[in-house]
């Protein structure tokens, strides 16, 4: 018995996805704060500059937040300074108070990023204020920026479930959104902050904020604490979502909890988007090399899959060199 | 300045997926032979009665192979025999020849599945026949099993990238696949041998097999080799695919290259599933007793999410249970 190839008609079934993501860094904020080891400011300089020649969109480098509460980011200023700013690349920082917008500021970020939570509970425990206080604050930013126009994200963390309160209501979040754009925020992230949505979640979620809160960018920041990060990632894509925080090698998890786990990778983000046909602009190679330096400091591997197993491009490159030789 | 709640409409993009799946267990076979201390015969029986035990829908025990090629399955009759059979549970062999089914048989499975590869080098590689070969093997399966009315299910296997010829054409799994309905094959596994698939690759080609073969029941076997696993379930999920293969722990790879990491994790699948509503008839505990017997012997951590995390629902459990003390 035989069996021979036969030319068939293309299937049919597509889905719309975005022909470009934004890709922001958040390794050298999100997974830097989670080590205990201090990482020398030349190692964190040395990263920021190798992911933004790799040419992501925005790099959130620090935070401007006390050094007692997180020594770790103790050196924001000093790091800010040593970088080489290239054209095109933001270099954002998180900022929990206009405090530490002023030392951000100072220290000459290209933007802020500021982390109001869906609980009080986790709001009280993150920030030391009410959610409402943090609202203040966050309309106190916006005025202090105004004049330079400097651009002042928000973040709405813990949206889909909180380790200390548990369910989140989506009202809550679409509301604190709401409140955001009200003030005058432009570009939103939604943070799974210890890992707790599913595809569905995002999909009601995401959907629910793009309807009736239009006019307003926004962004995803996923934890892969259950390993459902890219799962998530291609359920916000299916909705138009175009801009995702990730950290080179999946560093990161949770400073308050033990309930989260790494970022999404940066590489799995990267080539699960290319494998898609999406660009990002980023050349895999240099976020691998920072991952490198930091598994190099760190003294152990770090979870990303690609930084292990490489693209599906390189192996059928090798495939295709093996055979000419 | 403060803030409320206020009721928001429902959002409306909504997503049909399957109510229920079909998860097939397949540690004991492609997880059990990657390792290379010999796991004790009645530990792999203990394995298997437990994810028997949690509710799967069918557990891959073991391979009838030449225990020379793979001796980590050379007491395939003896795991077979040593089993406590429950009733609704299949329990199936892989098998690449007749010899092999002849075992199969005389060790009491419930059904063989014979693997055919997309790739001629990789057949070879796998059971030193070409695929025309493989197919008259198939031929003479079902006509063994006819008598009694065994199940036979096919794998195509490197159906989205060999790791030695490089790119797969759909045409070529599509035609197989026509080849094994002509022949007689009511389940089919479409495999991703080595992690190379994405959910773009998988929408086409399933919705391809979908629209032009329509008389099979197909199911996917994923490795999470760039992370993508759980991405590409959600893309399965959501052509309406109902049948999926995991290894408990995130077991397996690939033994012919290094090209291949585990499984996608049974534990990880499971939850993903029930997160999104969708009724497996699993119960993660078992599953998790059976890793955590891997872990023990094998003396490493798997690669699982949850089993290291727990689910979202037994945080919040743990979050209720300490308010109320």
């Amino acid at each position: 018995m035989g069996w021979s190839l036969s030319s068939c008609s293309k299937g049919k079934a597509e889905v719309a996805f975005p022909e470009r993501v934004k890709i922001v860094e958040v390794g050298p904020r999100d997974g830097f704060q989670m080590e205990t080891a201090f990482i020398p400011t030349d190692l964190k300089v040395k990263v920021i500059d190798l992911v933004a020649e790799a040419g992501v969109s925005k790099v959130e480098a620090t935070a401007f937040v006390s050094p007692e509460v997180i020594p770790q980011l103790g050196d924001s200023h000093e790091v800010m300074a040593g970088i080489r700013r290239r054209p095109g690349i933001r270099y954002t920082a998180l900022v929990p108070n206009l405090k530490g917008m002023e030392r951000a500021l100072a220290a000459g970020v290209d933007g802020v990023r500021l982390v109001v939570c869906a609980t009080e509970t986790y709001n009280q425990r993150n920030v030391g204020m009410s959610i409402a206080q943090s609202l203040e604050v966050c309309g106190q930013m916006l005025e202090r920026a105004e004049p330079s126009g400097l651009p002042v994200e928000a973040v709405i963390a813990v949206a889909f479930g909180c380790p200390f309160e548990g369910e989140v209501p989506e009202d809550r979040v679409v509301t604190l959104a709401r409140n955001f754009v009200v003030q005058g925020i432009t570009e939103l992230s939604i943070a799974d902050s210890v890992g707790l949505a599913n595809p569905v979640r995002i999909r009601r979620l995401l959907s629910r904020l793009q309807e009736e809160i239009p006019d307003i960018e926004l962004s995803l920041h996923l934890h892969d604490t259950r390993g459902l990060g890219l799962a998530n990632v291609l359920s916000a894509l299916e909705l138009g979502i175009g801009a995702f925080d990730s950290s080179i090698g999946g560093l990161g998890g949770c400073p308050i909890t033990q309930g989260g786990t790494g970022n999404i990778s940066t590489e799995d983000l990267v080539n699960m988007c290319h494998e898609m046909g999406i660009e990002t602009g980023i050349d895999l190679d240099a976020i691998r090399r920072a991952s490198r330096e930091m598994e190099r400091f760190l003294d152990r591997k770090l979870p990303s899959h690609v930084l292990a197993a490489g693209t599906r491009e390189e192996l059928f490159a090798r495939i295709a060199a093996s055979a000419r030789s």
